[in-house]
């Protein structure tokens, strides 16, 4: 029996993105289309502005795009919500939803710092989801919501799971090139980014050093416990790229392990975590590492692991931190969004929890 | 009288900034453009392949060019060579120029560390032009060399000097997004660039750590000192812009001066070491100092100061790092190549040198 | 004594270039900028994205917005009205302005076709600004409305009108490739455009197929008569360009003139209709050839003339249709928008009627 | 038994356009590589600037390049050679291999226009092959030449197929936007193409112009005989595009049918002379018509049928030419190029020539 699903905000890339990868889904049904703006009533397909590699579904071109109304989800009998909503529209439902039973997996950035919600990338902190008792009793919900971590920290957080693992690290300087669908379909104009770029995003900086703490920090009955090892700095850029985010890490670490001792410990890193699951949209390696001097390469390579793999390559010897420097790609609206939120319904699904 | 000018390497991207920046200027005459390649006998006009924003000059479009001969430039009674040469085939000629008597102002990176080569950046170390006499002696050459530093190097350097001087700086990580005119004419194929960027540039990130401790260096009498208080990491990309290189900088600073401070500490930056020399390419201001929150960009900041500032913005406290990270943006062919290339000759005349 | 000039529709590129043109203009002075959105009562320059490549004036960016007020502009004793408004906005206000007095220069696409109200590019058809007095009779208006054409249907005919003054022309097949900016500031996000190209552009070719033959056709005593000898084909493409419309043009001539002949006929265009009317905005030379193989190109030849000059190059016959092919270039946003707008106020005031 | 197949300037784009097409092919089976340029001796995949969309395979990637020797071809038992050579490399090399009986299907523009060798789009002309049996006599060869057409031919002369074979077509009028891989890996800089556009492509709108009408023309005991009916007039231009070429396309039609008819025989057309063949590589529909308004576009449509349909849209009537225009889309390097040269050799497979 396939989950029945709800995608809010169906319109958006990040919709388009949970379609393309729910659409004949082993573990779940899109049942329920949801658009927040003036589209309601409208079939998908004669609304929707695809901009992504796959072909739109012709059954699902076909759907009606239903207002944002809980009643009608709770009704519907749909068993997870994915929400791709814009933060302020996402604030006002996503609680609603959740005390009438309703499981959701969210990518806005509302409450995600909260202690009692979980904030998952499946295969840095997959046991952060016991949490959710918590969550469900402190706040007398039935059902529960989970968050998608903001799509660059989940690219750095699992470049950093190994080397925090074996090597232990200080600190973290990231710098960050990100694709122009990050912003959404109108996000960035091209009369902005057309031979430029912008060395700001809204709010994005904060994201990276305070949700890459609590992805890595610790489960505690009272809430997840940041990471108080670690501090983040962060500067975030916009280029003329549009699929695939690169950030440019230096790593202060503890150990002084060699180069080749650490390709080995990304190259190996295989999450016990969910290893045993057998997660449909899991990657066979979660990080790829390239060993040609000017890869990883946003076009050639955020398809690898289909956009489920992060790609590590020009890893060196940082000198001045003392411990190393490297590049890590990842599919921003995969990886980096919608994959991640598909991948943790279907832990959700193979922990017996939905 | 002005001073008589060869530009080797004169059909390349920064031979036409040097071109552009030379012609009509009130202290030197362009007399002889050289071409390393199979061009030399051709008309200037019909043989380069111009892609600066201002027009060729159509007195310097008539000119012909002159193949690589050491004899004819020493013959033609030339002043000042600008040399924009592969560093492989300026390696045989400069020595020899320097040697016959000329003044060669380079932008070719052989030579660079040498101790008795000075690496100027008038605005930072105009004083370092003195260790030509040590050069002189030590080689028994009756001219000299003076080079150009890296062009990342230039920008990045600019943006550091006042905090050196005001705050003390111990660790600067660096993370770049150079511009396709970096490369060359054809460096950056279109097939490569478009819709990506490039995670490597070769040899750049050993010239941004190297150069940066010579250029924030001092004078000894036995060649230059690095700069042995300050350490630099860099990771360099090629990103789809025409021109503008932009850095993300990350500053551990020695004082913990208020954001208010450093923006005024780089405001005020004038140079105590050119500023009353008259020079004509100097900008009024070698640091412009932008307080919107995404500024600077390439496209829209790279003409400041006619390329010869650099813009810096997004000055933010660094908690992680301890001091303080920003954005810097400078012009990579004009600040980073041609134009400082430019100033050096002009303080070479304001101080009688030449 | 200067014009008081009013803009309409200041934030966006085609204001933007209205205020880069007519600051510092000898014959008007801006006093009043108007937005249609709810940015009336902010400060200019906090409030607009400016993008064109000169910087702000400051006396302007300081400048409060106005709101879209009738009632307000005819107080402020405006002389001129300039307006870059959408054309549905344009439709409600410009004639309550032409009513009271005002003198509108439009760019907004309504009325352009109606026989009473001129369309002017004053190399082309100054004489067409005669219907004024017609216009206001047949209306009962105190001042009278101008119309810019379209930015294509511009480039186009400045190309066509030594054509068809010395050689006859038959039919036009144009094949456009426009700018990004022709869209306005958010018209074309980049999630669409990069690597890629729009066959499409709403309204565009019916513009150039129509407009072309009323600016080419006759004064008559009771309105415009269209040129009915020509006919014009047009299919119009967006292309990752920001300024500059480049158009493919194909056109069956009467005579059969030497290439020669129709470069001479080019060449020497100079408008025997305003050419001794001193006006600041007109080119040197409207139409400037270029002999290269690989020119006009929209980044290289844009600014061409000021961005007032149409750039043609690439002539060739043209054996299949029995004429002569060719490729045009224009800027866009000033010779195909506010360039124009200016011009014909210029031509206003130097016929004395404003 | 696989034919054993060799691939001639294996390292550019369209030599990596034959790899992916061949590799794990049913009929066919790599078995040389061979490269014009000093990396013979090499590894291919530590050699060759892979930038297509697919993994290079990593069988192939281990293969040692050749140099250009026709003894060693002919010596390895190759049963066709595939060439995507520079013409005046080509030139030197294909007589002699089809003189020594080994069968050339050959991307190289030389010889294109010779009476005798067949210049093939299948489902066009797939007859012309016919006249191999005198381009042997006639030559003395033992093997063979079939050429394919320009990318920017094949596209256009598909899309005509139907309408002339339905409507008659008396002259087309065809403006293209090219891809930027169609140059060859190095062809195009990007210092030259970003924001902005090339409007010339060396010899291209000649091939257009005289290669359509002998692909559209007929076989005849002494050679093929260009079409007399039509006449084709073109202009090309360079976009930064990666893949696929976009042309407008102006057709003067003999009858006078519905655009409703006109999308029927479009649609419908399957090509009698392969359809029965079950060729591997032949799309099921060549030619895909969409209605959106903004449609086709190459990012969104270059990779219909695997890149082997063509894709047209904007179907509207044409009153000055008194015909139809419409925009076709095609994939420059496959259908363009590598993949009608497959199959063009399935053809010869199943029409039992090789």
């Amino acid at each position: 029996m396939k989950r029945r699903v709800a995608i809010l905000g169906a319109t958006g890339i990040v919709g388009q993105r949970f379609i393309s990868l729910l659409h004949n889904h082993p573990w779940f049904e899109i049942e329920l289309l949801v658009s927040s703006d003036k589209s309601s009533g409208k079939i998908y397909g004669e609304t929707v502005k695809w901009v992504i590699e796959h072909h739109l579904p012709s059954s699902i071109a076909e759907l009606t795009l239903h207002p944002l109304n809980p009643e009608l989800i709770i009704k519907e009998d749909i068993d997870v919500v994915f929400t791709a909503l814009p933060a302020e529209v996402a604030m006002q439902i996503e609680a609603e939803l959740a005390k009438h039973g309703i499981v959701v997996v969210s990518n806005s950035s509302n409450m995600r710092m909260e202690p009692d919600i979980p904030l998952i990338v499946p295969e840095i902190n997959a046991e952060h989801i016991d949490i959710i008792n918590y969550q469900q009793k402190k706040r007398a919900w039935e059902g529960f919501i989970v968050k998608i971590p903001n799509c660059t920290t989940i690219i750095l957080s699992l470049s950093l799971k190994p080397l925090i693992d074996e090597f232990g690290v200080e600190r973290v300087v990231a710098s960050s090139m990100q694709a122009v669908s990050g912003a959404g379909l109108t996000g960035v104009p091209s009369v902005v980014i057309l031979d430029n770029l912008i060395p700001y995003i809204e709010g994005e900086e904060e994201k990276v050093e305070s949700e890459s703490l609590k992805i890595l920090g610790e489960l505690s009955p009272g809430g997840i416990q940041l990471n108080r090892d670690l501090k983040v700095t962060a500067s975030c850029h916009r280029v003329p790229v549009l699929d695939g985010h690169t950030i440019a890490v230096f790593a202060e670490l503890k150990e002084k392990p060699t180069i080749h001792d650490i390709i080995r410990a990304l190259e190996e890193f295989r999450s016990n975590k969910i290893k045993n699951l057998g997660l449909p949209t899991a990657p066979a390696k979660p990080i790829v590492v390239r060993r040609e001097l000017d890869r990883p390469q946003p076009r050639l390579d955020r398809l690898e692991g289909k956009g489920m793999s992060v790609v590590v390559g020009r890893l060196r010897e940082d000198k001045a931190l003392g411990g190393v420097k490297y590049v890590v790609l990842g599919h921003n609206t995969v990886r980096g969004a919608a994959g991640t939120g598909v991948l943790i319904a279907e832990l959700l699904v193979a922990k017996n929890i939905i």
